[in-house]
């Protein structure tokens, strides 16, 4: 029940602030014997490191990843996986403007006030800094994933709207060409509209909301229990616990508000012996269980509240003031968000995974 | 981490299936010295209950609440609180013609892969059933937190959708008007609207979709954990968790994708030595703790599954077959969701409230 | 972490108090299609059942077990087991001297101070009543260990010393001799001894304490974890937290102590191609982890506070008394912690069964 | 339910193994604005420091702690508290003899047999090396619990027992004179007696258990949870899960097995309008929770396989061997149980004290 642990079996515990020495994972209930370097896990960090391209904030920090434990001669040894970062680029002289101000749209006035006082330099845990823990951890949940799953998984992150601008829906995803773009765009028409907004989101020291979607495929049938802990429900908290997160919906989501029960339901045939749906608006899971087909969730990620702009605010003394946030932040922070949610969908999958098997024996369905 | 439990230290944990002799719960972590009877519960039950009208289910449950344990002369003696509801209109013969075939839009194949069988009489742990005990533990859940918030609680839940027709946003919220119509509407203009269009859906065989959104107001700033405990993530989990949800959304939600940072963030003032915000796009969350605000949640319910029309199919043994769901069934579930949605929100709100106190003592924010 | 669950994926929930309509419990985390009927807890049950025999308590109940969910035609469904025993014998009247005064040794004082009331109709949740459902779980879990483990499960307490008068050690128990006599002694020369001396306790107002062994066989090697969740700090937890237990040691427990390294570790041979150990001094446990040979507990029973002699306490609103507590208790209530104990450790076994397949995907080692 | 957490709201994770690069911990649940610094923690390291005398290990291990996160100005944050070790002397070669042979009495069978693999450097997670975090996360708990407790906590832990040996009980326990010897003994009649027997096994190249006493006053009653979570249950899992412990009683543990219920219940007196008890039996707790007594626990610590003398085993694939086990090891473990015990008593009653809070909004009884 402690707040900074997240999944049941497969379990992430992380510590550290964006401007303290170091940040870290502890990643327990990992099989023993998978494959696992330092490597796998840098790949997806840098996916979602700063300043990669003029998109995302210009903050330097290389997020170079350390295991310290449970990895032995290239294989998990089913013990706790112990992993850090060192912090690199700690300008705390960025937050000397707002040290005793809170910022509009951000945890500052609530986080003063649970804890009686807050750590100005950057939000303390508030800090999408914690992220990078996450995105680690999503690492190595692939690899088990790999490991454990009877077919191949496809896990993939896009962006499909910034802003009032939609991307084209995509039949099949291109990961090369999602991550070969700085929005991770699945549809390469909208790449140069989206520069142009957030373009000038940045100049204009605004920013602006995003809608991502994540999608697994290679999932086996039954994940998932009928009850509290549904597969979706259990994705909604991964979800909806990152940072700037505003909403989570899985298949058709709020669209199905407007449906009726004629269109809402995917019909089932037996084709070559296999079952077969012939729509997927469920977003593959079915009273919380996992269908087989693919999942698909998405997330509103608000605009970050860090803008030029001022805005009225108050001081931590009760005085009225007016706020500018300077420094080096995301004008969309729903682009870095993308590594993230498939690192929380990776890390849902495996408990439930994990926790199947536990009941029922094996990671795949009866 | 069992699936049948929701919560930390207000744990709720259910049994019991829709055709079984009963279904129960076991409330723990109330605390001691709070007047309970189970009229409390009652009253809650009785939102919920079927037949209450035609927009409804027709099956007869009286769904009469004993209260087994935990309580001594009136009050709560601080041990686990033991439900239970006997069930009465187990009709098992409604679901002969559809004992070995899965209902599209439900979770009959899921169930039946995941448990290598099933219990055909009414979908066993899928079934919405289930929520009766929520409901329960919800009217629990208020009388706790009434006993510990130092204001007045305010927490209720409305239809504001059902399939293309939106209510009215209305100002503030009448309880007595909203639980005055079958609808929860809070707009007394849309309840003809809505008559019209659910009569149709019944009439053809159909369902519809709804939007449902529960607000609370007196709750304290500083509740919830700013990583993966966030009180919007637990609250995500908790709605995602009720029967045919598809999406929950907190304050603007998916709203926020299209605004831009100037939109987002709510301004704050002192007025008269008070903090306050200037508008509530953020629905009373802030970094995953609350704002002191008004909590604002939404949720989508997809249309029932259970139709008149016939759909294609197969059965466990693997034959493609048509089906239609006869019974009785809710033409929009939706509005049978409202009380179970304000008590999955009174059940996360009480944790939280507890969790707060756990660490820094009191329910309320340093 | 609610006070009333117990274990993390085999998890028992429980709720009732002496004096109520029922005590009742959820049975969460069984796997599906494993044969359970009300006969198979009834049989656990009744060893506990007071009223036996002179020596144990002559309290008239007849503890009958009703399954209300997570069981069809005789197979589990692989939801929670809703069990439900109603209480029969209240007589309240039996409580009335000791309304307002503590009893030494009982939990009154402690209780009281903790919720601030108590329920003074026989010790609310300090009543040893709570431990028929956790018979009642434990004859699930041995249901479910029959069908998951590769070899013939023997778990059987026994107990081994009744105040000063221990049993000759037996080299094999024989279940029938143990269960068979009103002490569930293996030793059948000590039955008169025991039966003089529990009768001499009983005709004088006292008590007397107990020392009870259980033994498991047939557990494969592998259970466990090396830190925190060792397999003997679970069974610790589980044995101290029966009702009048003081302690509890593994193996050779406290007389490791006054041994040496050369005596204490347990050598390993190869014989026919299998590892042997050569001894059990570590009772089954090394390291946290079971090694395959019989795992061996003892727990101490202390004498029940509530006996006749007059003792010095004090009343609820803090006047010196002196109390004697009538009533029909037990004159050594080591005798029936004995199913209770089998029935905790049986809890335990499972629960590390399904967490070991969780991660390694079976029950045994790799 | 990871098997490298411990506690439920002041929770502990750690990772590490003996030969990684460093050992580490995540302490989460610590309420904000304690004071904390590194010497308040490496304070209660240096007591469990190897190299201290000649009657613990000689290996060299500095065991410098770094608080990577969670303190802020010196004063705890409220939010996860990241904890770090580097391994310094990491004298691998110091196994090479006994790669692949299992030693007798250690983990190094059970754990091979449950991973598929084994680290022979050391024992991996059986490694004794953890304690080191335990200790750590220990020395947090203790500033939480004198900031929140309304008395003064005394918490100091003492070998009481070495071989045959046993020291004469003391009255009142003096820390200076506990720190002050190389036994942490309370009773300095028996330092020179324990010099011989522990230098005789050394030289012998044997080993000798230990008994191990912990007491903790200034504890409010009312800790602890009446049925699963009872504060002695908790106390025998945490005492348990330290490395080598076969044993754990409370007050008169195993002695109670041949008192009577005359001499095992503690009386009460009012005196000068206070609760007074007559004795302590009971060892601090009844019923599950804490009397306001002294609470006092007792471990019996296995004396060490890691030996001298030769002892039959066996290698990986299976063949008969000869195995000593060479290497700097304790001749009497449970000396440096001490400061490990002392810490597992700290966390478990810090988490009950916020356990309590949370459901009765403080740390001390009604």
């Amino acid at each position: 029940m402690a707040g900074s642990s997240f999944g049941d079996i497969f379990r992430i515990t992380t510590f550290g602030e964006s401007h303290g020495p170091a940040i870290g994972c502890i990643v327990d209930g990992v099989p023993s014997k998978i494959p696992l370097t330092e490597s796998d896990i840098q790949y997806y960090l840098d996916f979602r490191r700063p300043g990669t391209s003029r998109f995302v904030t210009q903050r330097q920090e290389e997020d170079k990843i350390e295991i310290l434990s449970g990895v032995f001669q290239g294989l998990t040894t089913g013990t706790p996986i112990g992993l850090l970062i060192h912090n690199q680029d700690q300008k705390s002289k960025d937050y000397e403007d707002i040290k005793d101000r809170f910022r509009p749209g951000h945890a500052d006035y609530t986080y003063f006030m649970k804890y009686g006082h807050r750590d100005y330099r950057g939000g303390g845990r508030s800090s999408a800094r914690e992220t990078a823990m996450r995105v680690a951890a999503g690492a190595v949940a692939r690899k088990a994933l790999a490991a454990l799953l009877p077919q191949r998984l496809f896990l993939q992150g896009a962006v499909v709207q910034i802003g009032t601008f939609p991307a084209a829906p995509q039949g099949v995803w291109d990961p090369l060409l999602i991550q070969g773009n700085p929005f991770f765009a699945a549809d390469p028409a909208i790449v140069p509209v989206w520069q142009d907004v957030v373009d000038t989101a940045r100049r204009d020291g605004s920013s602006l909301g995003a809608l991502v979607e994540v999608r697994a495929s290679g999932i086996p049938v039954g994940l998932g229990d009928p009850v509290y802990d549904k597969l979706d429900a259990d994705l909604a908290k991964a979800l909806m616990s990152i940072n700037a997160v505003k909403g989570v919906e899985i298949g058709d989501g709020f669209g199905c508000v407007s449906t009726d029960g004629r269109m809402a339901a995917d019909e089932m045939v037996i084709q070559d012996g296999t079952a077969q749906f012939l729509s997927n608006h469920a977003g593959g899971i079915l009273g919380g269980i996992s269908t087989g087909q693919e999942i698909i969730a998405r997330i509103a990620v608000k605009p970050t509240s860090s803008i030029l702009t001022e805005r009225r605010s108050m001081t931590e003394s009760g005085e009225n003031v007016m706020i500018r946030t300077k420094g080096r932040h995301d004008p969309c922070v729903g682009i870095r968000a993308v590594p993230v949610a498939e690192a929380m969908m990776a890390c849902v999958l495996l408990d439930h995974v994990l926790k199947h098997r536990a009941v029922f024996g094996k990671g795949e369905s009866q």
